[in-house]
């Protein structure tokens, strides 16, 4: 309904694409938009639909109880999910609630909440906290019948937007609710629930995260910390050291992991990890002086001790020694929030930045007249625009599921949230100029606050790893037979050609190659990317052929190899919750979806570029052999190798 | 004498280069190396030969009369000027001073420069500045006749590695004499430079350069300081205010900018930029409170206000009317010096990265193994490389030349090593996680002094375009007539199809593209990373073409396309560095010289790459247009545009 022809003009010339709308026409049958008044038992239809096609949902009543497949596990298959296609839909009457929280604490924030007092007095006053305590900001997601907000995923994402904007406030929070309680939401029994949850759930008893460890941070299987159960076998002694926990030296409850001993399967003692929810008043509780940390400063951040700290038996969160999975699961699940929270603090930059753009002059105009300066903003809100994008196609996936496998798409929110916010903020600061480098505007602080997104909760190297890894484990057992015949080609030589000829076909060198069909889920508008995602689709799915053909079981140890294949994943992700929610737009008629679709355009160009040349590099030249000398050769030396280039000649 | 074949081997084999080195065998007839022992006449001879093959220089010791022909602006018309190749040859008994203030002032950093607590007094201890005052750190580049150091360029570069460690140490000493007294150095007369060198050359005297005003950054003529000259002619008054003045707290003395009435060649009055030396004790000068800022905090940075303060006529430095200029050679001269100065730092946080990393076990072994963790450190150590190789090379033609026209260059110094050490201590506090964001440890803090080094002494922005501008003016001249023709092929069919072919060879589309031979002066094993660099030349020169064809003088508002054209220019600077300072290293047979072959190969091929994409992005596909219309969108609406994905439709 929206398909001017002079637009799709208007928005290809400039870009010289010669993309041939004609050939894909007749697979357009129906459009979502024209499905808006369908009745609720219609949908429920809709969406078991096993087509594929464009689905309109009824998000955020009760789940559907469908397991959806993982997206990006499939990816590596070569497998598109194309439910993923439909940015959810949102019944409005539902968000009324939300939406007063979010009025009520935007307000707050802008008129309260003192950002730069709280990193200068690396504090956030009580009032603050008792404020957000009161509106229930501390039980977000803690069902209303333990007292909580009950918030789905979609609106405790819409809720960080605000509260992202103080870096402080978004950690305590986060190590609070995020994760320090949310082993016992996800993992506890009904009495743990009952006797922590209320309390929790009004900031009474505030919570923190007790995993890392001095020797022990993305190995968290290695912890050393360790409880042992009493002879009587009613309480556990907790002994160790935790350190950088948020919340730290606030909180009343920590959910700690720990070592306990148990019987294996074989009938042997081993030692596995176990959560614990451990009270400070148990006893034997320290927490060292605050970290003094280069931002997310008003955070409280240190080290937490216990000795003989007495843990009854029944705060033991599930089954003795399956800790690790549940510590596991609450990081996983809370990622994805980095990307509504991330959007939220850079939109107000935005704004900010945009203020001084336009009011600064420099050569007789404003600065922002400058290409330079126009290219800073288009990368920004593009980027702002895939962060938002991709936080909130996920929340609707953990909504609409029943136990969805989202963890790999949560990781992707969080290393591209992470990594793209600290490109924008940099690239704010730097339009400011040297204002941006003072400590009287808000830049500097949260360039600060933006560089421990790429370290925590996972860093994002451990989390490149988890992408590509579990994604090939998923797609290795399916694999397996497939190499086999790639590995003997002279035993299989028909397979080995229509497999070399289908890669060929992945490389965009034939036109056949979109065997997707993703025109029927997203807007024909959006068809010259939605093209480039089927190719790079393809192009995944050849690329782990070869690496599994070239390196089979060895490519656990390929980091290189393994961070672009995650690096490929992660764009295609992007891409399709781009396209994903500029569909949904343009059906809606939203206002400026034309500039959406510029953004999709831009973000879906530059990723294919990325997308291609990180196949290219797995498949051919590279310098990872280069890469790796030269790490050896400065171990060797212990530094810097090279003979300066003053000196003379031995 | 050095090219082991199995060394060829072993280097090439794993990036499966198919560099066929047979077909330029028969260009090298002679070696640097092979030269060693000429006798000074002959070196003099050698390097006022034109033949433009390889030179032994015997540096530091008299200048030879040659301006050296501009190397970027060159580039720009495909011309390579090869005596950057030779990377200079350092007469080491002229070392042997500046090696003793090295080794002094190093261990007097190791042991008593405490720069945590600098950044936390916000404040360099009076000792420290002593200190430095007393061995002449504060008079490096003032002649021994004014009672400095007197030393050249590279002795200079030498020195800013040490004092580069402490970023507040390193901008109060370029505050005080990279800028702050440069201008008397440049353009003042024999008066001045007696009258005033000696007392700042022991830092009795202090000086700050005082250009940047609050309405007044990149636009440096637009600045509105003025100083009105008394009716007896004898003094000006001085009224203005300027802002982030380094050292303009703590200084006695300012070079200030300031807008004079002249009388131009028609007759008329006109306001023109001169440059005065002002002392604080004339009178009228206030100085505001030092600025907070996010890093190289112990360096003092704030307003100074000038309110009809006199300054008598003999203190207007060279002419009145030309101050501009003035202030652009003093901002031009010292920019090369930042990278050795990053550098220094760098090479020393690459020490405690490798500490840490080759330390630190996960997953039961030291996170040095792993290979994502030695890709950063392989890209650490080749930008090192890069802006090292760079400053010595660009301080070595300053020091060999008579007024050499090094603007460019030096520009690129800046542009590359601001960044690059922007992202080198990024990386290495990712490496070392958590640590890394922590004050007890000094990543952080160097990430904070790293910040400014893209925003001050000109913006990475405002140099991007001196670099390609410039340029463009010098190739333009030049080629106007080629572009005319071109703009006509009707009238000059040959022509048009010639120059047509020798575009496509520049695209490494064909064997011949290589016309620069710069095998005579580059080591054979090199030689596979200098056919890039020749097809980079060429593909800039042929890319300069169409630009100037399509835009003619409309590029001038062309910055995205003006950004692009630089970044190449950058890329063919920083490969050239890399190859002049291999060949020397390769031929003196420098310890580690294969380390240092890989280091060239990395960036070499990296930069290659760039340069192709700038090249197609500028010639081709680009989303200039799309990011300029997102802009746009987004200065309308003053902000982020698209609807939040949970809106309703209107």
């Amino acid at each position: 309904m929206l398909s001017k022809p002079k637009f799709i003009q208007k928005c290809y010339r400039p870009l010289r694409l010669t993309y041939n709308s004609h050939t894909r026409c007749l697979s357009i049958n129906r459009w979502r938009s024209q499905k808006s008044d369908l009745t609720e038992k219609e949908v429920e239809n809709e969406i078991t639909s096993p087509s594929g096609e464009a689905k309109t949902v009824k998000l955020h009543s009760n789940k559907i109880g469908v397991t959806n497949n993982p997206f990006t596990k499939n990816l590596f298959l070569g497998r598109f999910q194309k439910d993923w296609l439909n940015f959810p839909q949102i019944d409005q009457n539902d968000f009324a609630e939300v939406n007063g929280i979010v009025n009520h604490l935007e307000k707050y924030f802008d008129e309260q909440v003192d950002s730069k007092a709280i990193d200068e007095n690396a504090k956030i006053p009580d009032k603050v906290l008792e404020v957000l305590k009161e509106i229930g900001m501390f039980g977000q997601q803690i069902p209303v019948e333990y007292g909580g907000l009950g918030l789905d995923a979609t609106k405790y994402a819409r809720l960080a937007e605000v509260t992202g904007r103080d870096g402080a406030i978004s950690v305590t929070l986060a190590g609070h609710q995020t994760i320090g309680l949310k082993a016992i939401l996800q993992a506890g029994n009904e009495a743990q629930k009952q006797k922590y949850l209320p309390k929790l759930a009004t900031g009474e008893l505030v919570a923190a995260f007790c995993l890392t460890e001095p020797s022990s941070g993305s190995d968290a299987a290695s912890i050393r910390t360790k409880a042992t159960l009493s002879e009587d076998g009613q309480l556990y002694f907790l002994n160790g050291s935790k350190i950088w926990i948020s919340n730290g030296g606030i909180a009343d409850l920590f959910t700690v992991f720990a070592k306990t001993e148990i019987i294996n399967d074989k009938g042997e003692k081993e030692d596995k990890i176990t959560a614990f929810i451990v009270e400070r008043e148990f006893g034997g509780v320290t927490s060292g002086r605050p970290e003094d940390k280069l931002g997310i400063r008003g955070s409280n951040t240190c080290e937490v001790h216990f000795e003989d700290t007495p843990i009854p038996v029944e705060n033991v969160i599930g089954e003795v020694g399956k800790g690790f999975k549940i510590a596991m699961n609450v990081l996983n699940s809370g990622r994805f929030s980095m990307g509504s929270s991330s959007a939220g603090a850079l939109k107000k930059l935005l704004g900010m930045t945009t203020e001084h753009a336009t009011s600064r002059k420099q050569f007789h105009q404003p600065i922002a007249h400058f290409g330079m300066i126009k290219e800073k903003f288009g990368k920004i809100a593009t980027q702002i625009y895939v962060m938002e994008s991709m936080a909130y196609l996920t929340a609707g996936f953990i909504d609409l599921y029943e136990e969805p496998d989202v963890s790999l798409e949560a990781a992707i929110v969080k290393v591209f949230s992470s990594e793209a916010t600290w490109q924008c903020v940099n690239e704010c600061l730097q339009i400011v100029g040297g204002m941006g480098y003072m400590k009287d505007y808000p830049y500097e602080r949260m360039l600060r606050d933006a560089r421990i997104l790429s370290i925590f909760e996972g860093t994002n190297e451990i989390l490149r790893l988890l992408i590509s890894l579990e994604s090939i484990k998923f797609a290795g057992r399916e694999m397996k037979e497939m190499i086999m015949k790639l590995r003997n080609p002279l035993q299989n030589p028909k397979f080995v050609l229509t497999t070399a000829i289908s890669k060929l076909q992945g490389r965009g060198l034939s036109d056949k190659a979109q065997l997707l069909y993703l025109g029927n889920n997203v807007h024909q508008l959006l068809w010259p990317y939605s093209e480039k995602l089927e190719k790079s689709v393809y192009l995944l799915k050849s690329t782990v052929e070869i690496v599994l053909e070239r390196y089979g079981n060895d490519i656990l140890h390929e980091q290189m190899i393994l961070r672009r294949l995650s690096d490929i994943a992660i764009d295609i992700f992007a891409m399709t919750a781009c396209l994903s929610r500029t569909t949904r737009s343009i059906s809606l008629g939203h206002r400026n979806f034309e500039h959406e679709i510029k953004l999709t355009q831009a973000f879906c160009i530059e990723a294919y570029k990325r997308i291609n040349q990180n196949a290219d590099e797995i498949d051919g030249v590279n310098l990872d052999r280069t890469y790796g000398e030269v790490a050896d050769d400065i171990y060797k030396a212990k530094g810097y190798v090279p003979e300066h280039p003053l000196s003379k000649p031995w």
